[in-house]
């Protein structure tokens, strides 16, 4: 057992009920750990990986265990790059599709779609596996890029296989080829997003795979628990925040009526790290970077007064939410696109954990405590 | 507390680890649950309800705690016959589809393509909860019928408000108006399937709504999580095994070349029921009398044979999926719908488990144990 540091604690068993399984070990895995104070994926620090590696070796190094070598990774990158297209179905998708649609309503519609097109879809051993989680990988963000031309009325951006997935993601987007600082910036968020130990997103993930159902119904799964506020809403809420305090004088009466009125403030505390987030750290320093590159220094300004104000006050401290926000707007990405950006960065480790599951599984089945009435006996109708 | 004598044992957490979460209390539900010999909806057994009761009925029971009185029934009913409705861009859907693609996929798709065209999909509050799953548990069976009429080159067959939703599934797959006896043995069936206290898929549909996702996108990880073999698949299982062995002379040998190569039995056994599943001894009757009546009693017998001889080789009694394979096979309906039936069922018991995790929500976040590497170091790409 190499780490315990920050191992939850034992026999919880009752203390779980009604607790979201905090404390509970579900599984053992080898892809990611919270090692005390940093993320750790598969041996290395983030702070390693986002200093040194791509998306792409990232996502090689979840799959895979190790790092690709340069063979390997012009292999894999290949493989992605044959990818990155959308079927032709997706014009008639489009054409049928409503006006206003939720945005991860958008991409669950599109990779149920996808499912039904890919003919490897039902095959189940670890080589389609593999097949269809790279598929997944290389398609998911050109759908965010699909949905964001699709509400300015203009089919999707087709992708450069040349080009890396952060690349493309951004172009999708925006409609600019992104510089290749831009790139890096979005290069290093993928990989601070891409797995985050057993998340609710990459548990729900596991718990559809155990019934050996296939990669796509498991990554449907993920997808649409990773939508709920809860997960996956945070960073635009963050962003929404700072739009609605406009400026950093407004920061500190701001707070004292969400704290009296017993509003949460977004970007906060985790379950999970007590002593701050590795990833806010990395991210912070993009932020202050990035918002002043685009003549917007007030975003991060504020975002540091909310950091002092929240630390002295409540005792928390930004979690990778917080900044990401930021970012994300600074690249260009709207506020209600951040939580699909984030399905496109997370579904590197979605599909490290389906097909871990598959390896070594049991189907999840535990217990519900009963709390009902018993001994109820059925009344005809008329004497109800 | 109102049932203790089958509860899972305490402190069992360690062993949890890689078994599913079995033994482990994942939240406290007054739905359903395993009382010992039999299955409580509500303080119902399942037997006073498939006696006595309507599906229509024992959805409301889930929902709302009590059987309805008799206008609430009406009320009820009026709601789910206005929801029994495709929408016009189904047609399109189906135009658009492959020819031939995995049914479980396709509802996936449809329930995917729902939500889009649902202008309450994105409203979170209990009335909205509660519209949004009257119009999935009316639209789930209309689908199964739609993918039936369209592998055979034919639109969907219009559903009959005025009908059961039982009466409306099986006409809208086999296209013949079921005999009244028809209609309640399946009826019966849909209540049999409805709820199973914390089965994987209302597991997932809950773990999925704790971050406060949306209905559709609970329902959507549960028929994935359904879709897997480990779960909703075997009753297709026992049908194809019945097909194989062909007669009763040849089950000896059957079970012999089973046991010697370690092949499962599907349909038998079940982690939580240790001393019978009471819903197998009410379709076993059932069973009895279709299979006869259809003219092909052999079913029943081969199935009888089985039973006894798993029970003295083995000790292992059938599960629910064992008879429900004969008896919808009587009622005409394909191998291959026999899971996305159960889904049709089950929805009401999704719903409820969704709705009652809104009510009463905390995040699933459970840890994993790290069993992976400490300390790897990135290493540039040439040098690996």
């Amino acid at each position: 057992m190499a780490n315990t540091a920050n191992a939850p604690k034992e026999n919880e068993y009752e203390g779980a009920i009604d607790r979201g399984l905090e404390g509970i070990i579900a599984c053992s895995s080898a892809i990611s750990t919270i090692d005390g104070t940093t993320l750790i994926y598969r041996g290395h620090t983030i702070e390693d990986l986002a200093e040194n590696a791509t998306f792409e070796e990232v996502i090689y190094l979840l799959w895979f265990g190790a790092l690709p070598t340069a063979g390997e990774l012009e292999g894999f990158r290949g493989r992605l790059a044959r990818s990155m297209t959308l079927p032709e179905e997706m014009r008639v998708w489009l054409l049928g599709m409503p006006k206003k649609v939720h945005p991860m309503d958008f991409l669950s519609a599109v990779v149920a779609g996808l499912t039904l097109h890919d003919p490897e879809a039902n095959i189940m051993n670890i080589t389609a596996a593999v097949g269809k989680a790279v598929r997944l990988t290389a398609r998911i963000g050109l759908v965010v890029g699909a949905y964001e031309q699709a509400r300015n009325g203009r089919w999707p951006i087709e992708a450069d296989p040349t080009k890396s997935i952060s690349w493309n993601i951004l172009r999708g987007i925006t409609g600019k080829a992104p510089t290749p600082a831009q790139e890096r910036d979005f290069d290093v968020c993928l990989i601070l997003h891409a797995d985050h130990e057993l998340n609710a997103s990459a548990f729900s993930a596991r718990v559809t795979a155990s019934t050996l159902s296939g990669m796509y119904s498991s990554v449907l799964a993920a997808i649409g628990t990773l939508k709920g506020p809860l997960h996956g809403g945070a960073n635009a809420a963050v962003m929404a925040m700072l739009r609605q305090i406009g400026s950093e004088d407004k920061i500190d009466s701001f707070l004292a009526n969400a704290f009296a009125s017993g509003d949460k403030i977004m970007g906060f505390g985790h379950r999970v790290y007590k002593n701050g987030d590795p990833r806010a750290k990395i991210l912070r320093t993009m932020s202050e970077r990035l918002t002043s590159e685009i003549g917007r220094p007030e975003f991060y300004r504020m975002s540091q007064k909310l950091e002092k104000l929240m630390s002295e006050k409540k005792g928390l401290i930004p979690n990778v939410d917080f900044y990401s926000a930021t970012v994300y707007n600074a690249l260009g990405i709207p506020d209600d696109l951040f939580t699909p950006i984030f399905a496109a960065s997370r579904i590197a480790g979605w599909c490290a954990h389906i097909m871990e599951q598959y390896q070594n599984n049991r189907i999840y089945r535990p217990r519900a405590r009963y709390i009902g009435p018993m001994d109820a006996r059925y009344v005809p109708i008329e004497r109800r």
